[in-house]
């Protein structure tokens, strides 16, 4: 009679690991798949925290290290029409034909390769956006502004499609071109780069604005121009809000953010002239910069000159 | 010796058993929980196509009636800011401090109940909405504008909290007082109103615009004004994108667009006289309505006349 018993024992002892097996063949192959999805949808990968929590049964969740957790590490700034590029993310205005915000993520490596900068790019529309919703090489013929990059093409030199994704025209923007393009804000652009061979990881994200003004009869209003058939709008100010992760382990990072008007900017002006306060920034774009982070610790009073930035942080 | 392989194969058959009952107590335990956050979270219900293909392992989802998949069931206009209240969905304009839209799901249920209409309502700020992007109600004061409402109160009297819901200032925005939220609008949403009567099921798809103008110079460009101290925006104009199911099982919906500006219309002025393609609506509100349905089926020369939309549809 034993042996009887002893053989129910197994048999019960089987049958339930067997079901929790089953229990985890089930979790494991859906978290496979899931992971999948995240590293390809925008909107996945900003839902994921609350997913795995439904799954939370056998631990924590793996992190695989994909690009997008990489780029979007501080948050999305805003979570409109949102699109994967092979080295940004951006999000779309399809109101005004122009992104709401591209991030980046800069390390020393995608801006050194030379071997890359050979291959001639070209501009060319992104067929991914809707017909009503896209704009056109012919919108910047003849309009008198350039085609000025969001994010910058010589950030992205990694790969061959990393600096050819830049110049889709969602990450483009009409900008002055003397004074500004190939001006100022090609100086913010080096000034980025010299802060990657710096510190080694860098965060940017650069957008347009429609900055309101006052008017004559004491009122404020917004007022910005419309180019080509597909009416692309003409951006009255661009920003660019920049985070240097320190280098020291626990170290606080270091932000930063310029508001530039879309105007020829004279040559002579310092670029820390055009440093603005991130809230404000925020306010008049409807964004919000690394959203983990707590301001109060980063931006203020701490760096007016950049030589600073460069020799007391790290 | 029978006797044993007996039960070895009624052993090998539970513990087989088990595994797949494990597997599907895992699947139907997530699948629950997944429901639940679909519910409340409009991103997850947006990527939830997706993440049930993930779980597609025992055949289909269910598919539980709630009132986000009842209000959105035609696709979602735009992703910003989406925002679950008890009786309409709203994607919310960070910018411009206003909506972008409002969808509302409208039966004869929610306008016909009077019982509800003596409660008082007050306009209040929506305190979920970060304050660097929040309207108050001291933006409207002596702006010389009007609370407007982009969901009608008057849609939602089946619950106490449906018709308060519509007094967020989220679903405000500053409208021309005499001869457009008390004139034309009010008469566009007592039409709103009648096709709910007499058809049963309408949609409605209400937001603001920002239209571009010519200017005297010949280019396009676009101008509006921004109110109180939060800098709130004045819409050029206002849409209402409607759309009416069919009676028949199987039958075609039909769909209207309007476009109103945000100024005096005079009383003698017909509705239809603003009737506007949807295409172009879609254009200029970078939005999409109703995804899902064909449009060459719906808008076009079906209905000059308000009585023939009663007459001939249903």
């Amino acid at each position: 009679m034993g042996h009887k018993w002893l053989i129910l024992a197994l048999g019960v002892t089987a049958i339930s690991a067997s079901f929790v097996a089953g229990m985890y063949f089930q979790h494991d192959h859906a978290r496979r798949r899931l992971q999948n999805l995240i590293q390809k949808d925008p909107y996945a990968y900003y839902v994921s925290p609350q997913i795995y929590k439904v799954f939370a049964f056998f631990g924590s969740p793996d992190e695989a290290d994909h690009r997008m957790r990489q780029i979007m590490k501080y948050g999305f700034p805003g979570l409109d029409d949102l699109r994967l590029y092979s080295d940004f993310v951006l999000s779309y205005d399809r109101r005004n034909r122009v992104a709401h915000w591209v991030c980046e993520h800069l390390q020393a490596d995608s801006i050194r390769s030379k071997r890359l900068r050979q291959g001639r790019r070209h501009f060319q529309a992104d067929m991914s956006v809707p017909s009503n919703f896209r704009s056109e090489l012919t919108d910047y013929q003849r309009s008198g502004f350039d085609r000025g990059h969001l994010a910058a093409a010589g950030n992205h030199h990694l790969q061959q499609n990393h600096c050819q994704d830049t110049f889709f025209l969602t990450n483009i923007a009409p900008q002055i071109g003397k004074g500004f393009n190939s001006g100022a804000w090609n100086k913010l652009e080096i000034y980025v780069r010299s802060l990657v061979n710096r510190f080694g990881s860098v965060y940017v994200c650069t957008g347009p604005l429609y900055k309101p003004k006052q008017k004559a009869n004491g009122k404020f209003g917004v007022e910005y121009d419309m180019i080509g058939l597909n009416m692309v709008a003409v951006p009255t100010h661009f920003f660019k809000v920049i985070m240097v992760e320190s280098n020291h382990h626990l170290g606080k990072p270091y932000m930063e953010g310029y508001v530039l008007p879309n105007a020829p900017i004279p040559n002579g002006l310092a670029l820390r002239s055009f440093l603005c306060d991130i809230r404000e920034i925020e306010h008049y774009a409807g964004l919000r910069f690394f959203d983990g982070l707590r301001r109060s610790d980063l931006f203020g009073s701490n760096y007016p000159h950049e030589s600073q930035v460069f020799r007391d942080f790290g």
